[in-house]
């Protein structure tokens, strides 16, 4: 059973209990595969609908990559929660000679490394949900605004939520061009983020 | 079956349906219960734990005060979707004769304000877990630092995501008190939110 097959109830009780994972991280992962969803769900009041025939054939277009990316986040649930678990497999390998001190350190640093790779694509997916929520507020049913608006607001969250889980595991890794190369990458995406967002909300209020 | 009982992908899916109903309502709903399922699990990983003896006892009283927001805002899941089925069934109610008018009037007026009391009331509640938040975030155990934050991110997004549902169906309402007294609780809650909001996150990207 994958994570997306348990029941809502299930899954938050399962953040909710004394395991550290799924934590943080595969919320935001379905923070944005939320987002997709409202993305999607707007475009789909939108298509045929009268009055929104010159923005039919551009809904068209974003529907299947909201799908996408709905599926991608989804996925993403659980190999953040994965990654986790291979973090905590490589501290726990033998560290009593020299060479399983050296194979445990490379162990631990190669899942770290996998572990910050996992919500830096969560965060880069969450930025492009945001990127197709602008048209969708903008242009989608008027009726559905707010889901747009939502949507938004839980793209950009779980893009937050992701650039901490980023954080965390770059705060242990050893190598340096790795680290200065990510943390970058995270700034960009969240300055964009945020000027994004702030855009889209004042886009809905208007419309509400 | 109830909203929850249901897979995370039937929701998925069921939010990206052509169906507006569930939407961005229930979604805030949920970012509002997924942030109260992380403040939990933060209690939950310091509860015990060796250096946090000295905040066990205010974890202690966090722990059911997460759980009870965690449940409640589970249920307004539901309640938003019947709300708004609430709503469109009054506006199907027949409109031929004066009488017919009238209470059709009176039954899409009252429709309306359960449909702006049910997000309203989870944009409380989301306040309610930013609240709890913030000593977790500061306090909680170091390791789950990201998982405060993350917390705190979905509680605001979900207090702000049902703001917009909030003013929606105000814009619909014809009594101007109710109108002008919701208005004023939601500005001062979507303001509260953001600072402290922005406070917790400080915090957290200090600890990580």
């Amino acid at each position: 059973m994958t994570m997306t097959d348990q029941s809502l109830q299930s899954f938050l009780d399962a953040v909710a209990s004394a395991e550290p994972a799924p934590g943080g991280g595969s919320v935001a992962a379905l923070s944005g595969a939320l987002g997709a969803s409202l993305v999607a769900m707007v475009c789909r009041l939108t298509i045929g609908k009268k009055g929104y025939e010159s923005v039919g054939a551009e809904m068209q277009t974003i529907l299947p990559r909201a799908g996408a990316l709905q599926r991608e986040l989804r996925d993403l649930m659980q190999a953040d929660t994965d990654a986790y678990a291979r973090v905590m497999d490589a501290y726990k390998l033998p560290k009593v000679t020299d060479a399983e001190k050296s194979a445990r350190t490379r162990a631990v640093q190669d899942a770290l490394k996998h572990a910050s790779a996992i919500p830096m694509r969560v965060a880069e997916l969450c930025a492009q949900v945001l990127e197709l929520a602008r048209p969708i507020a903008e242009k989608g049913n008027k009726n559905a605004a707010s889901d747009g608006g939502v949507g938004a607001l839980m793209a950009e969250a779980g893009l937050r939520g992701a650039a901490f889980n980023v954080s965390i595991n770059l705060g242990a890794i050893n190598d340096e061009t790795f680290v200065r190369e990510h943390r970058a990458r995270v700034e960009k995406l969240l300055l964009d983020a945020a000027q994004r967002k702030n855009e889209i909300l004042q886009i809905v209020e208007k419309r509400l």
